[in-house]
C-alpha cells in the first residue's frame, strides 16, 4: 500500500486507494483555503476529492498549477471534469495520488487540505436523465409476492431485459437534503382518499454516473461501459409504497418516487473499484446478443442500511442479476443518447435472506411484520423524524477497503 | 385587429396575435442581421419570434435596445427568459407588438426580420424533466381495448388521476430531426427476439413549457397554472409499440419511447392562447379537491396529422379529459419540483371516430386495419422514408386564427 502523508489516510476506507470526487462549501464565514483572509469566493462552490477526514480543495490545486485539467476541476460542478473520458480521469487520478503520497509535494498540498468538519458537501453534477433499474432477483421477486399475491413472481419478461423506467432528475438531492413526506392519492375501501403517504419507505441502491456522452442513434456495447461510466454513487430512492401502489398500472411509477431521490455526495471513480469485480450470477435463459459480456462481472459491494441507528440490514451487491455494463447496453440499444451527468441506478439492492433486503417493504414483508429498532421501538414504514443511512464498502488493493460514502435522509412532517 | 407593417401578417396564423418563439441559426454564409458583412457571430444561436414568414431576430432587437429583457434575450437559448415569469413575459410580448404594428419602428426593426426560408430552426429551450401524461379517455380506452382485450377499458385509477410517468428529456428533439427506427426486443412465439422496430408510430400531443420553478415541497394548486406555465408546443412522442408492449410490465414504457420525441421549434406563449379556452369535458366520478378547478378549462386546438401528405386525422384537443392545470397540480402535489424548461405533454390526443386518433396504433387498429394513402400505397406503421407532419391552429381574437407551428419527422432504417 502506498503511503500517504495525510493524517489518518493510511489504513482509512477513505485513503488514496478510493479518492472520491465531490463538491462542497465552506460551512460559516472561514476564508478559502489558499486565499488568506477569504475572498469573494468564500462560500462559493468548489470540488474536492476526500482524502481521510480531510477534502483536497481541487480549485485550489489547479490554480496553483498543481494538477492541470484545462480548468476542469475549477468549476463548480463535475460537468465538465465527467466529459473528459477516460484517459484524462486517469490521469488526473494518478497525479492526486502523487500529490498525496509524494512529501515533496507536501508543503504545497497541505494548505488545500480542508476539513471534512468544516465544509457542507453540495451535489456534485448536474444529473441529466436519471433512470432507475429493478435488476434484483430478489427484491423483484419479492415485490411481485407483496404487490401481485397469486401472480407469477416475475413478470414474463424479467430475465430476457433490465426492466428499468426513468425516474425525475429535478428531484435528485444530495445526501443530507431533509425528505418531506409526500402527500397524494392512495386507495381506500370507500374509493381513493387524498393525504400524506402512509407507507414512505426506502430503496437502497448503487447509481452510475455516465461521463462521456453518445449521438443520438449510437448504442454502448457491453465491453464499452467504462468508456462512458466516471463513476459509482450510493442512491437512496424514496417510495411512497401506497401512493405507487394506486397510481403505477399502465405507466409506471410517478408521483410515488418523484418526490426525492438521494444520492451520496462523492462520485467514486471506476479506478477505485478495480478490485471489486466478481463473476455476476449465471443468467437462465440465455440473453440475446446485445446483453452478452465477455465476462459477466458485478461489483462486490457491502451495503449498509442504519435505521435511527440500527444496523437492520446488509444488502450484497454482488448477486445483482442484471450487470451495470447490461444495463448500459439495453438503455441505448435503442439509439437513446447519453448525455454527460445521466444516472442510472441498479434498483433496490436485495440478497436471499430477511436482512439483507434493500426496502422497508420488504424488511416488514408489506407491513405485516413489524421490526424492533435497538431503542425498543417498533417500525413497519418510515415515521416522522426517522434518519436512514446507507453506507458502503468494496474490497481495495492489497486487502484495504474502499469507502462509498453515505447517503442519509431524516423525515420530515408532511407539508 | 391589430395592422402589422410586415408583409404578409394581416390574416396570417402568424400575424401579432401569435408571436412564437424559437431560436434559430443563419443557414447558409449569410451574415447577421444588424451586422453588415456578417461577423463571428454568424452561424450561432439566436433567439427571434415568428411574424408571417419571417423571424424577428430578439437579439438584435435588444442589443439594439428596442426591447429591454435584462440581456435575456440575447441568449442562445430561451431558458434565462422562461425563468422571468408572467410580469415579463406580457411586458416583452406587449413591445414586440408594438415594434410590429407602429409604423414608427418599421425602419430600425425591419432589417432584423430574416426570412424564414434562410435560418434553420434548432431546439429553443433546454429540457429540464419530461412528463407524459395519458389524459385522452378516448385514446386510454383504445389502447386498453387493443393491449389488454377482454380486461376493463380504463384502470381502476384513470378516472381519479392524471396518469403520467416520465420520459427521457435527453432525446427531445427539434421537429425536422430524422427518426433513425429504433431497434430493442420484442415478443415472439419462440421467445423474445431482437431487432428494428416493426411497428414504429406516432403520438400526436400538446406540450406545456414550464417557466418559472417551485421549490423541493412546494404544490402549484389548479389556479397557479399561468403563472409556471409560459406556452405551449407540439409534440410527437414517437413509439416503437413492440418494443413497448414486451417491455412495459411492470414498470411503464422505456425503450419503446426513449429514441426520441420531437417538438415543434416554436413555443406559443399563452397570452397568445386566450381566446382558445373552452369547457373541458365534465368529470365522473368527482375529483378529489387538489384536483377541482374553478373553471374546468381546456385549448381548443385543432390538430392535422398528416402521414406522406395525406391527411390522416384530426385530434379535437378541448374533449381532453384531464386538463393542463389539472396535469400540473397532480404532478406537483407530492411536493417534486419544478425547473425551468421542464416539459409535461398532454399524452396521445384521440376523439372519439376514427380520423381523430392520435396514433396509427388507433388508426389502424393494432394494425389490423391498413389505411390508405393518396399515392394508393396501404400503412398500418411506419415505413422507412415515411414522413410525418402535425400541424394545429386554435382560435384567435376577432376571428383570427392561431398559428402552433409543426412538428415533423421522416423515418430513416435502422443503423
Amino acid at each position: 500500500m502506498t503511503t500517504c502523508w495525510v493524517p489518518g489516510a493510511d489504513g482509512s476506507p477513505y485513503g488514496v486507494q478510493t479518492l472520491p470526487y465531490g463538491a462542497f462549501r465552506h460551512s460559516g464565514g472561514a476564508g478559502s483555503p489558499g486565499e488568506p483572509g477569504g475572498s469573494s469566493r468564500a462560500g462559493g462552490q468548489r470540488l474536492g476529492v476526500r482524502i481521510a477526514d480531510f477534502v483536497l480543495d481541487l480549485r485550489g490545486a489547479e490554480d496553483a498549477d498543481l494538477i492541470l485539467a484545462g480548468g476542469a476541476l475549477c468549476q463548480p460542478t463535475l460537468d465538465e471534469f465527467l466529459a473528459l473520458g477516460r484517459a484524462q480521469w486517469t490521469t488526473v487520478r494518478r497525479r492526486i495520488v502523487e500529490l498525496l503520497t509524494e512529501s515533496e509535494h507536501r508543503a504545497a498540498v497541505e494548505p488545500l487540505l480542508v476539513p471534512l468538519a468544516q465544509v457542507d458537501l453540495v451535489m456534485p453534477f448536474t444529473v441529466g436523465d436519471y433512470v432507475d433499474f429493478y435488476s434484483s432477483e430478489q427484491h423483484a421477486s419479492n415485490v411481485g409476492q407483496i404487490f401481485r399475491p397469486g401472480q407469477p413472481l416475475l413478470t414474463p419478461n424479467w430475465r430476457h431485459l433490465p426492466i428499468g423506467y426513468h425516474g425525475r432528475a429535478g428531484t435528485v438531492v444530495v445526501s443530507g437534503t431533509p425528505i418531506v413526506r409526500p402527500c397524494g392519492q392512495r386507495r381506500s375501501s370507500a374509493g381513493p382518499v387524498f393525504g400524506p403517504s402512509g407507507r414512505l419507505d426506502i430503496e437502497a441502491e448503487v447509481g452510475f454516473v455516465v461521463g462521456v456522452p453518445t449521438r443520438l442513434g449510437d448504442r454502448v456495447p457491453t465491453g464499452r461501459f467504462a468508456d462512458h461510466v466516471f463513476g459509482v454513487t450510493l442512491v437512496n430512492d424514496w417510495s411512497a409504497r401506497d401512493i405507487q401502489a394506486w397510481e403505477y398500472q399502465p405507466l409506471g411509477p410517478f408521483l410515488g418516487k418523484s418526490f426525492a431521490t438521494s444520492v451520496s455526495p462523492w462520485i467514486v471513480p471506476l479506478e477505485a473499484l478495480d478490485h471489486a469485480w466478481v463473476p455476476a450470477p449465471e443468467q437462465d435463459p440465455p440473453v440475446l446478443d446485445y446483453l452478452v459480456e465477455s465476462a459477466r462481472l458485478g461489483l462486490d459491494l457491502s451495503i449498509v442500511v442504519e435505521w435511527n441507528g440500527t444496523k437492520v440490514s446488509a444488502p450484497p451487491f454482488a448477486g445483482m442479476y442484471w450487470t451495470p455494463a447490461q444495463q448500459l447496453a439495453h438503455l441505448t440499444v435503442n439509439g437513446a443518447a447519453l448525455r454527460t451527468g445521466d444516472l442510472y441506478a441498479s434498483g433496490t439492492v436485495s440478497g436471499a435472506r430477511r436482512d439483507q433486503v434493500g426496502s422497508f417493504l420488504e424488511l416488514t414483508w408489506g407491513g405485516t411484520e413489524p421490526i424492533k429498532l435497538d431503542d425498543g421501538s417498533e417500525r413497519t414504514f418510515l415515521e416522522d423524524g426517522d434518519t436512514v443511512v446507507i453506507t458502503a464498502t468494496a474490497p481495495g488493493p492489497a486487502g484495504a477497503t474502499i469507502g462509498l460514502g453515505e447517503v442519509t435522509g431524516t423525515v420530515l412532517p408532511a407539508s
